[in-house]
């Protein structure tokens, strides 16, 4: 059996090599060169973070700040490149999903699928 | 390159078979088995994630529960069996936070040390 941290350095380069991976890597490329796909993007980005921190700390979201963030997505999914870059996170995502739950299995079996020791 | 899949199915083998892996299971399992061990630690362990709830909802933290949750660390620090699962589970942690800082960083060499697009 190889060294655990071998076997880490293994899957990081896996990663890297994956369709996933290379993907994701060139859609986040071609947001960064359009200037105006890039400030819509960002944004984006940007009021989800706000409105996720308001979420996990309790605090209301508005009627104001939901329709803002509805309209923004509408936006956003015309334009080519973002949802190309959207779609891309969603399939990496998925793809690290996966690995962590093969990963995670013997913490599982110590501590069931929470994750803690209660 | 194997599939990254085999990779992750490696990896969790190794895992199993690491030094920290078998030391947890065996502290977890010795404090499973000992009835006063067991129900001091999940007080314990109870205790951590009500403050931890709070903590991230924004809510206070009373000076009363900060002072049970002060005397609940020093009354299972002197419990071996448990001091031995919690010195064994800090291990196995930071083997994972270890490993998890390798495979990440493809994906912090897109989006940066915070994780986030922005
Ligand atoms: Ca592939
Ligand atoms: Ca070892």
């Amino acid at each position: 059996m190889a060294n655990l941290h071998d076997i880490a350095y293994d899957m990081e380069q896996a990663i890297r090599n994956s369709d996933e991976y290379q993907t994701l890597t060139k859609a986040y490329k071609e947001v960064n060169e359009d200037d105006i796909a890039k400030k819509m993007f960002d944004n984006f980005r940007q009021l989800q973070l706000t409105l996720q921190k308001k979420q996990m700390t309790g605090q209301q979201i508005t009627e104001e700040e939901a329709q803002k963030a509805q309209q923004q997505v509408q936006l956003i999914q015309q334009h080519e490149v973002i949802s190309n870059l959207m779609a891309a996170e969603q399939k990496m995502s998925m793809l690290i999903s996966d690995l962590n739950k093969i990963i995670t299995k013997p913490l599982e079996d110590i501590y069931g699928k929470s994750g803690d020791a209660s």
